[in-house]
């Protein structure tokens, strides 16, 4: 007989953006005539860049003819592609990486959630509260949590990061293991009969989703020392750093001392290219990155990811490698961060017209991500239904990305620059802040 | 600490592709002159249909202006696409299922190697012996097995349906569930400790990769049967079904009665429209397939396999489903057909070129794979190494998939027709058989 993996059974019935879909479309529907607007899901909406067309073009050409024809390619990606990527997204920042430490993909969301696989499955992880749902989600499916505990919104058995204005949104190591875990960055006590004593695996998401703030380098290297001292392993999801434009941000953790000895890395162009229809990412695997036996034998993570992916992925479309390694070129390179400073503007404009009209504002700045406080301590699905009902737009409540949430929405910088206008304009003219 | 998955220890180092890799290097170095044929991995050659190409140029287009750009598509897949699938591969043969049935992926591999992880962790499993590699390494990577035993080249806890000369090469269901089990369908006594009645889960590649041959509508009906009397799923791979030539072959599990109820089938457009290198597939779990909790709650598994879709998987290119939509307009059609027909031509001149110089062949009759007895018993490494020094033809030993593919070689017919001819005659010229 065929038994489910019950683990699945422990995901809380109601997704997120399945919640506002609903609710987008039920107003909708009792307001045919009402303008919505939305900056709820971070998906652009700019065109892809010419210079990524031009090259999907000749790729499409080239897989017509028979002389130029392209089967299998490697798992791992083209050369052609990481090579690009070593160059610019690396050497240019002074990091040095073989081209059998990077791995494309086809999307971020795959890689961070299919990277739990190639750990032992007693371990233990950290999140940040709040955060992007993947990391949970994929290690709740994997068997890797406890029971969901409604009351409190969290999983048992992982180890939460609050993110609150107090700490800046920042995701703070454990300063002593057993205590900190304990009381300080648990939502609740951890079973005595569990002695974690730390974690063994961190997603960071830096800029983070969903607040928008920005861990500097010496905050990243509080993480790399902790992970050194207790052979943790970062996984750094670095989807966002395209937008960042304050110097001490790094954009990738490898420019911190000491992080290819503890971090995997992730890209995406989803949003620095705006890939979201198209599909293509990719993984940073040092050969110095080491996890352990059971009996305490050390094994380079590459050698692992690379298996994962041989086994169980056929490599990212030859004509969307393409695409990518356009990314890079001259006309791409312009054309793309054009779009990037788009998308920042409205960041800008979301940013500090929300900020005249008295609101509190985080993100924003090295991120297309705005983290709005909501008004007289008001929830944040309140505050969601309030603006659908009356400014007619469409955010994304705090709470829906964990309970540290509570009390904040996320507005996107995605739109286009007019409806932003007219978006922060209509919240603005609620006046809902006296 | 952090630990890895030592699942992923169980795997033998060397892998098949990569072993024939190195010898075929090796050989081409120390023979700079030698014209080496290679009908070794089943990667097409033929370039991709002008309807796909011209297809995918609009797609392209549209992807770079904003009034027709996508973004984040359904994880799912398209609706036009998935329309097209069951219109056109399966209401064709009288088979009806909804659309939120059929789940676009990036290619048969991903969707086969991940489909284990909506069953419970204890479940046990069925593969062919000899077969193709990733559903057992997926399921070993995910600790569903036990150690490799090298002298028997097996898993442990796995059972191996054996696919012989005398079986016709297809996988049989137990016929009693516990003595087949322990005597007939399994390379070595299951352990008294583990009450294994039956598996609940079944693979089944039809036609068959490696061994070419094709179970009939009346071999499926008894997997059915099993199915449905033992509470298993069977796992339907159908990546070959368009180079079916005989009436009583079935192109679709579903054809046969009873499918719906506990078969999940995987296709794709590899092989039917040469997409190795354009990566698209789809899923179809009709929401009839029910496996069960640990209190003998029926759950459907669609919503199992749709949830794990949603996070683990941000959906196919938008450009590549536009692609897959393409081969099934009329111009699409005919020419992907007459691509099989062209590699059908070539599996034939194989089968009927080898027959004609003395060896027995199996499969090349609804399959672009011919499955060729050695000369004299002669292991499958020793004829490769042979074809390959003597005929420099490149092909691949059927003990690389498993135990039983022992004295057997892989050929495919996906090379060129010149080439195919070419390497007919070299391995008839050997006069290997008296």
């Amino acid at each position: 007989m065929a038994h489910i993996n019950e683990n699945y059974l422990k995901l809380p019935g109601n997704y997120l953006f399945a919640t506002i879909a609903k609710k987008v479309a039920d107003f909708s529907q009792k307001n045919p005539n009402a303008n919505i607007i939305r900056l709820g899901i971070g998906d652009v909406t700019r065109p892809l860049a010419p210079a990524v067309i031009e090259a999907m073009h000749k790729a499409v050409d080239e897989m017509g003819k028979a002389e130029t024809f392209r089967g299998y390619g490697p798992e791992q990606g083209y050369e052609f592609l990481i090579n690009k990527i070593i160059e610019w997204d690396y050497e240019t920042r002074g990091i040095h990486l073989d081209t059998d430490e990077v791995f494309i993909g086809d999307g971020a969301k795959t890689d961070v959630a299919c990277i739990q696989e190639i750990f032992d499955k007693n371990m233990t992880f950290a999140v940040a509260d709040p955060v992007y749902p993947v990391y949970l989600d994929s290690n709740v499916m994997a068997g890797h949590t406890g029971e969901f505990i409604d009351l409190k919104g969290v999983y048992k058995d992982v180890v939460y990061l609050p993110c609150t204005e107090e700490n800046g949104f920042k995701a703070e190591p454990p300063k002593d293991r057993i205590e900190s875990m304990e009381l300080k960055n648990c939502c609740f006590p951890v079973p005595a009969n569990k002695k974690k004593e730390h974690v063994d695996l961190v997603y960071l998401c830096n800029p983070s989703n969903p607040t928008g703030t920005a861990m500097s380098k010496e905050e990243l290297a509080a993480w790399i020392s902790y992970a050194k001292e207790t052979n943790a392993i970062l996984l750094y999801d670095s989807a966002y750093e395209s937008y960042i434009t304050e110097p001490n941000i790094p954009h990738s953790i490898y420019e911190v001392e000491g992080a290819k000895d503890v971090a995997i890395e992730f890209r995406s162009y989803s949003k620095s290219a705006g890939f979201t229809g198209t599909r293509c990412s990719y993984v940073v695997v040092p050969k110095t990155v080491l996890a352990y036996t059971a009996k305490n034998n050390a094994i380079s993570l590459n050698q692992f990811w690379n298996r994962r992916q041989c086994t169980c992925f056929n490599g990212t479309p030859y004509i969307i490698q393409r695409a990518a390694e356009a990314v890079y070129s001259e006309k791409g390179r312009n054309q793309c961060k054009a779009d990037v400073d788009y998308y920042m503007e409205n960041a800008h404009i979301i940013r500090d017209g929300l900020q005249a009209a008295g609101y509190t504002v985080y993100g924003a700045t090295n991120s297309p991500y705005a983290w709005v406080k909501t008004p007289a301590n008001m929830k944040s699905w309140d505050f969601f239904d309030l603006l659908l009902e009356k400014a007619h737009v469409v955010t994304t409540p705090g709470s829906g990305f964990g309970p540290h949430g509570e009390g904040f929405l996320r507005l996107t910088a995605f739109g286009t620059r007019e409806n932003t206008i007219e978006a922060v304009h209509r919240i603005a003219d609620l006046k809902l802040i006296k």
